[in-house]
């Protein structure tokens, strides 16, 4: 499938349903951009806590129908077991007999806390993140009108970018990509190049990864969540300084002038 | 609720998670800004067919809890007996046994197609619309960090508007705004500062407005899905001109020069 279409004189992003199931059940259906498929079905189950390592999928299959993809994971015997006795517990928010008080629970779910650094990136590393990110972006620079998330390494830059329509769906797909080559997320930082929501900062926790850059700004509830899981948001991050809202002290400041 | 805070020197719109409960069930849960929640709640239920007027909802209590707002709809009991066969027929798309191919089908559902009809608008409405919009958007110009959707009416321009962090949000809210005021969304456009993905012309069609106009792109398949449904879609709409995707006709044009 093609990424983008040429229509009355532009190029437009394409646009699919993605349906995400588990041993033929259907966890989560997401409007996505059709490409890195099997990167965005292993990042979304590792976010969603359906597995924790690679290897708790014993087989992933891509199906395309008239109306969509269908990513269709197979878990080992242990994780359908845990698959099956969450599903029990948790009947689902949409229309499935959870009421209003549990379903904002599951939506505020509690997060791992990851652990405290000193220094892990320098603000330089930060500072020129979303330049690098800019120039890996295909997709965005023929249409203008995707979001990226990059991985960034300390002093190796942005070493790997993945885009789509929807920001959530592009940090799921690298998380996956990720996982897939075996790099380990507590060693780097996530750039996007959208606002950090809750959901980004939760992604990011579930992910493991210390550090969540982001070009444009957090909401107040994005700051509260990462102080308390331990995550160093910076924002506003434009290439020319950035701005950090929870654990500065991850970020090693002095050769650029930081607001705090 | 406030819906910003001051934060390391800078105005953050707040976030909240808000579920969505019909006689006690939850349908949805998603992060919102916390205004205008009542609007959200109608918006919400129209767009997604739980009801078909402001009329089908006896009661609306909104409720706060620790971990978010809780909008609790009670249907009248045409409306929930309609309600309980549909989620017999549909368990829900998230976990509940549904299938892959089943779930795309519900994400990808039949609209209402709506009926064609000539100059609508002027191409002047549609050109200074996005000024207007801009010009009304109080939490954007403490944040710079929401979206927001207005209604068009012919000749009177923008006479409500709605902002939220989320686009579909906004969009919700706007709809249900309307329904409880009386105003019939077929006799103007809505008005968007993002882009047009797929669900934003669900919920146009849903809403039975003829026209959705965007400061930004669409995807590829919401012109074909707008295409489908009768919805005129023009996007790139900055107050200097602006290109139409489908539907042409329902714009008068002379007066500006409009790129098709």
């Amino acid at each position: 499938m093609e990424t983008f279409r040429h229509m009355a004189g532009h190029c437009l992003p394409e646009e699919v349903a993605v349906a995400l199931t588990c041993n033929g059940t259907t966890q989560a259906v997401m409007m996505a951009s059709p490409q890195d498929v099997k990167d965005f079905a292993y990042g979304f189950a590792l976010t969603e806590g359906f597995i924790s390592q690679v290897s708790d999928i014993e087989r992933l299959d891509i199906a395309t129908h008239e109306t969509g993809l269908e990513a269709q994971l197979w878990l080992t015997p242990e994780k359908s077991q845990a698959l099956d006795a969450r599903r029990r517990h948790m009947a689902g928010p949409v229309g499935c007999g959870l009421c209003g008080i549990d379903s904002l629970s599951e939506a505020m779910r509690p997060l791992p806390v990851l652990p405290l650094s000193r220094g892990l990136l320098t603000a330089k590393d930060v500072g020129t993140a979303s330049v690098q990110l800019r120039a890996q972006q295909p997709l965005h620079d023929a249409t203008r009108a995707v979001h990226a998330v990059g991985f960034l390494l300390p002093s190796k830059g942005v070493v790997l970018v993945r885009e789509d329509i929807g920001r959530h769906n592009a940090l799921d797909k690298v998380i996956g990509a990720l996982a897939r080559a075996g790099i380990d997320t507590r060693s780097g930082a996530f750039i996007i190049t959208s606002r950090i929501s809750v959901d980004m900062v939760q992604k990011t926790a579930m992910a493991g990864c210390p550090v969540l850059i982001a070009v444009s700004a957090p909401t107040a509830l994005a700051v509260d969540v990462a102080d308390k899981a331990g995550v160093t948001l910076a924002a506003f991050a434009r290439g020319q300084g950035f701005d950090v809202f929870s654990h500065p002290l991850r970020i090693e400041t002095g050769d650029i002038d930081v607001a705090r």
